[in-house]
């Protein structure tokens, strides 16, 4: 059973857009209409031996994490957060101190990111084994210029990455997985400032890779990359960079000139959107001059 | 370490209202203000092993209660369903199969009360024993009348439940606790009925004396029950019927007239609301005639 095989079951269960979901599940966030205002949710986990390992990491960066990956996510659309809701299984043996550890550090991080904690369930796991589940569930509004899906890249668009991409699990568990800032202030400076340039978005959570072909699908396009302008982190090649995973930085499509920054926040051009031919599947394509690489032995896209 | 514990230490560390967030942790669900817009919210879990035994029950019950759980802190709010999100952590060998039965039944259930499935994340565990973890999400708007709170008993009011109570739990592990309906159209007909009179309500998700003392303490009064009146199922003592659990009716705090029926759902006076003495802690008293009945014995204090 892979993960993104049943998430698709249950995009396909759901309905279309209606006028009360105008935007339906399989974006990063569902859009809601509940009388006149626009709400954007979306719900995560984090699971201890899947996402986090406990033996390596201090539970507040396991309260951290589960947040920011939420909030990764209303980066994404170019949303304001709202508030979160925090639920966490625990094992029998987890011990009172340790669950007030791990929810005063979603409470914390929530509040640095002016998007209170207002919900919370607790449940204890019967197994002795069983590990910790951490579900987060965020809500959020559009930034003014509407929300910016995964589905409106255009041929003659650019696409872009904001920061360095790649290493972001250290050799010791820890790293920019675990430390990452959600881009929301860069997102909404994007959004402010190309206003209807700004075609498509997604934050980069699997891996340039993964995340540029939901970009290319949504929007029934081809993306083409351009290997030498993949901003990679210090000593990684550009096949680490593009499947190495939890960049949480932001990957877009825009029309027209676009800043080279965005407060101190490097923003690279990377490569551009080409229309796909008539029974050409929308895909990412990788090319180094004016060579296709082939990416299907670098094994990302069997990932989970 | 005791979940009710973990939950009050989240409650303290949450701020109290705010003009943002009116309705804290705490109650049912929590209210916040978006835009113009007040917005309910709340998260529960269904955890294999501990709310539904997955040897006995089958996914389709489970997927049911995890969402009519949530309704239930609908109807004690007396609010109308908006949309929900559910998210599960599934064992490795769970299957595909199971899996699109479990969130099927979670969209179907969710689509009967017009709250659509808005978001989905799956996680597969790495532990091959570790259980099922689903988590829903609910949103819902304040009826006409607002948000009914569990703060508001007065001394005065007479204390009211829905239905009858006890043994939502079959010997064979199913019955009631997966079958049940949420109020949610009892409690709206009695907002709408009551109007300012309907004070304090809650659902019985936890058995009547829990429950009925979470609205004392939360209205710093005494409630008073009389356990000659407590409409339990057939064959059920009352001291059975106010600790037995899930029974998902409603009990609620009123001045003035009430319904003797909603809809044909019975609604029974049971006690009424005293004023809590000076030094005195705010409590549930079960009385039989003059005599108060010691209830310490029966457990439910303590029950998790």
């Amino acid at each position: 059973m892979r993960e993104s095989e049943l998430l698709q079951h249950i995009y396909a269960i759901t309905s279309g857009p209606t006028p009360l979901v105008p935007i339906p599940p399989g974006d990063d966030m569902a859009m809601l209409l509940v009388g006149e205002q626009a709400i954007l949710v979306a719900v995560d986990q984090v699971v201890a031996g899947r996402h986090v390992d406990l033996q390596t990491t201090p539970l507040e960066l396991v309260g951290r994490k589960a947040v920011t990956r939420s909030l990764s996510d209303v980066a994404a659309m170019a949303g304001h957060p709202v508030a979160l809701l925090a639920a966490a299984t625990l094992p029998p043996d987890f011990g009172h101190d340790r669950g007030t550890t791990l929810f005063d550090a979603m409470r914390e991080t929530a509040d640095q990111y002016a998007c209170p904690l207002v919900g919370g369930d607790i449940a204890i796991h019967c197994d002795a084994s069983a590990p910790l589940v951490c579900t987060v569930t965020v809500l959020a509004r559009p930034g003014p210029a509407g929300a910016v899906r995964r589905i409106g890249a255009r041929p003659g668009d650019h696409v872009f990455v904001t920061g360095r991409l790649g290493g972001s699990l250290g050799p010791d568990g820890l790293g920019h997985h675990l430390s990452f800032e959600p881009r929301i202030p860069e997102a909404l400076m994007l959004a402010g400032l190309l206003e209807s340039r700004l075609h498509a978005m997604i934050d980069i959570s699997d891996g340039l890779a993964r995340d540029a072909s939901h970009l290319a699908t949504g929007s029934g396009v081809w993306i083409e990359l351009d290997t030498s302008r993949i901003p990679c982190n210090d000593g990684l090649d550009w096949r680490r960079a593009i499947g190495d995973g939890e960049d949480y930085e932001l990957c877009f499509a825009a029309a027209g000139d676009v800043p080279t920054s965005l407060g101190g926040l490097p923003v690279t051009e990377i490569g551009r959107v080409i229309e796909a031919g008539p029974g050409d599947k929308p895909a990412v394509v990788f090319k180094a001059g004016a060579e296709v690489v082939d990416t299907t032995a670098l094994g990302w896209e069997h990932r989970s």
